[in-house]
């Protein structure tokens, strides 16, 4: 690996950070600079490393591949289709039922621009739609089945915390999915059974008050929220702030896909795939990450266009050469 | 789908037979005929298929892939390179360090034939590999550990029950082998420990005598048997034959890839893909038969070469289309 792979990071939130920390896992790349639209913002967390402005193309030339961490609610579906006229790129959009709207709209743009873009990694969407796809053809027309919060501490949901966090007289909150054991036996048995979200999971929150704010009327507020919290088994436990510091800052999270289905005749095959993650947005960046590596090679082989996980031969993800990993992963 | 994929199934053992259940659960496959270097064998358990010799390549010529079924110590070294100078082939050559060599001698008969060879696919080498390689580009640098027989019932290992069976006075016999626990435990939180095979296997073989052999003796010459039980924790169980026939008629198997590492700084992250199979062959069959499906489509693509799991984007192993998968697993 001789001229190491240049990477800029878009967008700097807890994913950008995540693979700012994860480029210096991997020798052959290498962190050119950090593009914001608030780079005052970011210039006060890094010193190490250029900070740009996102208009600045001139400075993003440099680079073989830009990871795109802006949010997939209202960043990325602006800045995929921009960046993606200008330079190779990977992202994380996580709007599931919006993927092949998405794909549609990066493919020929990244085509027409010579460019790669690999889009909506990391490990839900990412390793989990990998994991459905083997798993379906592996065990012909299995259904698969994603479960989270498999761990002891659940899985941290941004989205869920948010929404406790609109709550009047909460001051700050924290949600965590949790599994629900019997349902994973099911299908571990070979029901393959249709399951309810709440048949699922079930949710933990952890609760700041402000100051006079009434803890009965805030928690049938949360348990009777619909969509969020209504149809699901809800723990709720109100914290001192202290406590939410000391124990829940992080943004642990994991989960399985599983799927158990017929091999032919009476005999019956499982594939079970877990991820745990002490961080969520370190474990996403970190498969981004493995992800550039894949799109600069790509697009040295000027095989330009759009590319899903699904997409790409496994061993582009690898630093190692193709002999290394016969001889050592085969 | 309109026209079906022709599949030849070359060598009709265990895995031939799970090929032949396998390709009935896929509507897109069609099976044009067993070819064996013993077709009358073949013949009497086999009424619905044409059954040809191996030396039939006319027959041969109306089918688009052969699924090589033969035995990885004698049969595929030889059938490999001979088949895939004349159609497409999949095989589940399973001699870890001999795949590099065999990759090599694939690759340019393949190129040179405009053939496709997926070489050394199944779930180990097949699954696992591909997992052993994501593990280690997604944890950058993180080590991989596989355990063998997580199950209850463990693993059922043809080499060992072979040994078994190669001792004076042993009737017939079956060996499981089981993982260790604690080793797995030490795996996942995180210890990247230096494990030796004794440290993470044990052996539970189940033995029926002849008439007057000598089970202290036996049970001896299994337990200090260099290689296979020696280093081992091993359990014997002497039954009998009916008992044999009743309870360990079949082929169990399977495991476990695990990896733990960092995420960058203090962040850990684990990834763990385990296979529990009632049938070996017949896992390993079904994942033979979605191999096909990629070797046709790579060489409809004039993608002509060798190939292993890693080498192929995942989404060419499924029936359904590019869209269906965005729509469906992503
Ligand atoms: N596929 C997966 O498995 C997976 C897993 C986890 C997350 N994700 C996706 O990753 C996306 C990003 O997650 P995230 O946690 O990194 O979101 P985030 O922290 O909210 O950051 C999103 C963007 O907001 C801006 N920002 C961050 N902090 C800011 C602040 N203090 N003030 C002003 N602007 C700020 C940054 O853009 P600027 O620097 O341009 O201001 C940043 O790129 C999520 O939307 C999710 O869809 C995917
Ligand atoms: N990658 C993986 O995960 C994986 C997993 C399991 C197995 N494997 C590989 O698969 C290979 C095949 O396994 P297997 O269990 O199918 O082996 P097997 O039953 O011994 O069959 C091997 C070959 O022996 C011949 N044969 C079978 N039964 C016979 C009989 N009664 N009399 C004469 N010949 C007979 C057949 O060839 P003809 O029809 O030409 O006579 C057959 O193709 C193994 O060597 C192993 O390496 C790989």
């Amino acid at each position: 690996m001789s001229q190491k792979i240049a990477v800029a990071i878009i967008g700097y939130g807890n994913v950008g950070r995540g693979v700012q920390t994860a480029l210096k896992q991997n020798p052959d790349m290498e962190l050119m600079g950090i593009f914001s639209r608030s780079p005052e913002r970011v210039k006060q967390d890094v010193q190490d490393v250029p900070v740009y402005s996102v208009d600045d193309l001139q400075a993003l030339q440099k680079c073989s591949v830009a990871i795109l961490c802006g949010g997939s609610k209202n960043d990325l579906p602006v800045q995929g289709p921009h960046f993606a006229a200008h330079i190779s790129t990977v992202d994380s959009y996580d709007n599931h039922s919006c993927i092949p709207e998405y794909f549609n709209k990066m493919n020929p743009i990244a085509r027409d621009n010579k460019t790669v873009s690999v889009i909506s990694t990391g490990w839900d969407p990412g390793t989990f739609s990998l994991e459905r796809v083997l798993g379906n053809a592996f065990l012909p027309g299995t259904k698969t089945y994603g479960f989270y919060g498999v761990s002891e501490k659940g899985g941290l949901s941004m989205g869920h915390s948010d929404a406790l966090r609109t709550i009047e007289g909460v001051a700050d909150a924290r949600q965590y999915t949790h599994a629900i054991p019997e349902a994973i036996e099911r299908v571990r048995r070979g029901e393959n059974p249709d399951l309810k979200p709440e048949e699922m999971h079930w949710r933990e929150c952890y609760v700041v008050l402000e100051d006079g704010a009434d803890a009965e009327k805030i928690e049938k507020e949360i348990t009777t929220m619909p969509a969020y919290f209504a149809p699901y088994k809800t723990e709720v436990h109100f914290i001192s702030a202290e406590e939410l510091k000391e124990n829940h800052a992080g943004f642990p999270h994991g989960g399985m896909v599983i799927g158990s289905g017929s091999l032919g005749g009476t005999n019956r095959g499982t594939i079970e795939y877990h991820n745990t993650w002490d961080s969520n947005p370190a474990a996403t960046a970190n498969i981004l990450v493995a992800h550039a590596r894949a799109a600069h090679r790509l697009r040295e082989e000027e095989k330009f266009g759009a590319y899903t996980i699904v997409d790409i031969p496994p061993a582009y993800f690898s630093p190692k050469s193709h002999d290394e990993l016969l001889a050592e992963f085969l």
